[in-house]
């Protein structure tokens, strides 16, 4: 017999309508003979309602009271599920985050989990029942605090709990058929990955494609979880993120798919004394403020002005915070402008067979000049090339080297309703 | 420095701008040098509107489920009130039922307190908190389950907690301006009894006046917790609802109030065998269908025909139970006929001097006599009289009886908006 965990975001259970369909797919796993473990985030615009009326009473919330009000949402849907499947003719018990012992540390709104201690569910699966769990939403033993895990936060919840678990498979069900080698919405041929390692999902995620949250997958491949993506609205098969173990010898396609990222901004700090350690000065300022950076340039230094360039891209939500600190410390480091371009777009191939396979990057270049593109920045990983180029050419560009690499498929690809979580 | 224990129930806190009012009225009472713990219920149409969804995904709702999903309503509504407090310069924290020690027994949905535990609100108090607890919810230690009170369940948690706290006051807020000598939609010169001993007002409670649960106000007699009904609209004095120390003597008006019940209905078991024993196994039969029995009347077997018939009243809402429960026995009993008549009106009259006083009845039946009304059934308890009759002769009794005990005050009472808890 199986275990599985299965996943249901917002827009799976958005009503009594879809709560009653996804009840009948938890059920049939269940039949199929497998012991079942469903998370569940809020339904539909709950936690955006929940935040609305936060926000009218209250201009400053304390993220201690906003969990609290926030953890509703879950409890809500997941009662819900637990009575539609009651309805179907199968035991069902609903157990909040606290319950399901999912301990995080006490970082209200973004805490992280430090252990799960599934007891109560491992028994309750005993018992025959099928578990449904609050997802996005944990316990702080030392404050006896509920606490939230922030944004992809059910995503988490659910492979964390696969892991405690031991369960065989995480099944994450969203509105598309699985991971496909290109955003299906820019990039309409677009193929279904039908497997898929956990490390270039990883960069896959970490490069702006949004059907896997960053972190649930990082803690995938830390555990060793296998995760099925797939759809909710279908039965199809979706696509495997598998941990290829130690020394197991894969036949890896070179490019596994392309990623397209609107969400990230360019700070320039022009005018640098070309000085040793102003580079550190400068990131050290950054990072004090909390900002994750993403790609850094530093300009050769131009002709004997004894100043250079340093530019860096982060995520546009950060830049003001970014340009505050920078500022703040001007003097100190010595530059003479900042200059900020919320102007760009992150185009980045991922593949395993990279490490591999020369000319991947030649083959890259190529196809973006052939599609008029300019590359402001470059930055490679292992199993990754990303390029930084103006944002109304990203979309292009994204087509042009899905192409490039043969991964179009011969079948426009499908999505379906629902926005994601 | 007092401590004071404030409830303020679903109308109070309806909405953004309620929660605001409602935090303002806390805050004042902070101010004025107490310490303040208070109890809220859910918002105004939160538990419909959970039920409503409870409706469409299930028709056979599994108590436990339906406790975890009811449950969310008062968490929402508390964390609000919390961010609107702190957001008025005081610190708060908010506290689930199960946090703030109501530990209950496992009965979900009537689930009633066994012990309360408020370790943690201490605490949080004497850090200077202004603490919200969730009303209507408990924790049940040998399950670990989430239960709910029950109907009124949120003046019982208040309650319980003034007690638990030792608290100085357990502040009742709701939409009338206190406890009035009876129901100021009825009898319109009303006036507010501003003290009443917590015996009257258990019996008045127990009569239909229902501006106080009588499991709050019976759990408040029993542990000696003073009560203040009170408006949440206006800031005037409300009524104190007393408990006499053993061998006080109290000066006790002969009526302090009546009131009136038109939620009963009356059952006539019809040609009963007039032998001993059978009313015994009419009233175990009922009592085994979990049913409550208000009044009951056996009629005087007539005229050697070797039958009777028995008459009682209870909540219209159990009567089919009951019909079915004693039509299943009627072979084993003997009768020969059931009737239900639903449209009874009860009206009592309700005061600790009738002790002392005789004459009472004699008066009560006179006005009655006077207003046309014909008395179908008679109870009594030591300090209350009630009377049934047909329901549509019931305001015009209560009027009548009001003014005939000297109740009427020269100013109509202010009924304010909102419909009560």
């Amino acid at each position: 017999m199986s275990l599985i965990v299965q996943k249901f975001g917002g827009s799976s259970v958005a009503d009594a309508e879809s709560i009653k369909r996804v009840a009948k797919r938890i059920v049939e796993t269940k039949e199929a003979g497998n012991d079942v473990v469903v998370v569940v985030s809020a339904m539909g615009d709950t936690t955006d309602e929940l935040m609305d009326l936060a926000n009218e009473v209250s201009s400053n919330h304390a993220p201690r009271e906003l969990d609290m009000l926030l953890t509703a949402g879950e409890r809500i849907s997941m009662a819900l599920v637990a009575m539609a499947v009651r309805s179907l003719g199968h035991d069902a018990k609903s157990f909040t985050g606290s319950q399901a012992g999912m301990i995080t540390d006490a970082q209200h709104g973004t805490a992280r989990i430090v252990e799960v201690t599934p007891g109560r569910l491992r028994e309750a699966v005993a018992e025959g029942n099928i578990v449904i769990v609050a997802g996005f939403q944990g316990f702080n033993r030392s404050t006896g605090d509920i606490t939230t895990l922030g944004r992809g936060g059910s995503d988490t919840s659910a492979v964390a709990l696969a892991a405690a678990l031991d369960a065989d498979v995480c099944e994450i069900y969203t509105d598309v058929d699985g991971v496909f080698t290109a955003d299906p919405r820019v990039v309409p041929n677009a193929s279904k990955i039908h497997r898929i390692s956990s490390e270039e999902m990883l960069e896959l995620a970490a490069s702006g494609a949004k059907v896997l949250n960053i972190r649930a997958t990082e803690y995938a491949r830390r555990h060793g979880v296998t995760l099925h993506v797939r759809s909710s609205f279908v039965p199809n098969e979706g696509t495997i993120v598998y941990n290829p173990t130690e020394g197991e010898t894969v036949e890896e396609p070179i490019i596994t798919g392309v990623a397209g990222d609107l969400s990230e901004a360019k700070i320039t700090v022009a005018g640098v004394p070309d000085v040793p350690g102003k580079a550190a000065q400068i990131f050290t300022v950054v990072a004090a403020a909390d900002i994750n950076i993403d790609m850094i340039v530093q300009n050769v230094s131009s002709g004997g002005s004894g100043q250079t360039d340093i530019s860096f891209t982060l995520p546009t939500a950060e830049a003001d915070d970014a340009l505050a600190a920078l500022k703040a410390a001007q003097s100190d480091i010595g530059f003479s402008d900042l200059a900020l371009d919320e102007n760009i777009g992150k185009l980045s191939v991922v593949g395993a067979g990279m490490r591999t396979s020369s000319g991947v990057s030649a083959q890259l270049f190529t196809a973006l000049f052939e599609a008029g593109v300019n590359i402001d920045m470059i930055s490679t990983s292992e199993i990754r090339i990303s390029v930084i180029m103006r944002a109304d050419q990203l979309n292009e560009a994204l087509r042009k080297v899905h192409t490039a690499f043969g991964l179009d498929s011969d079948v426009e690809a499908v999505v379906y309703a629902g926005t994601g979580r």
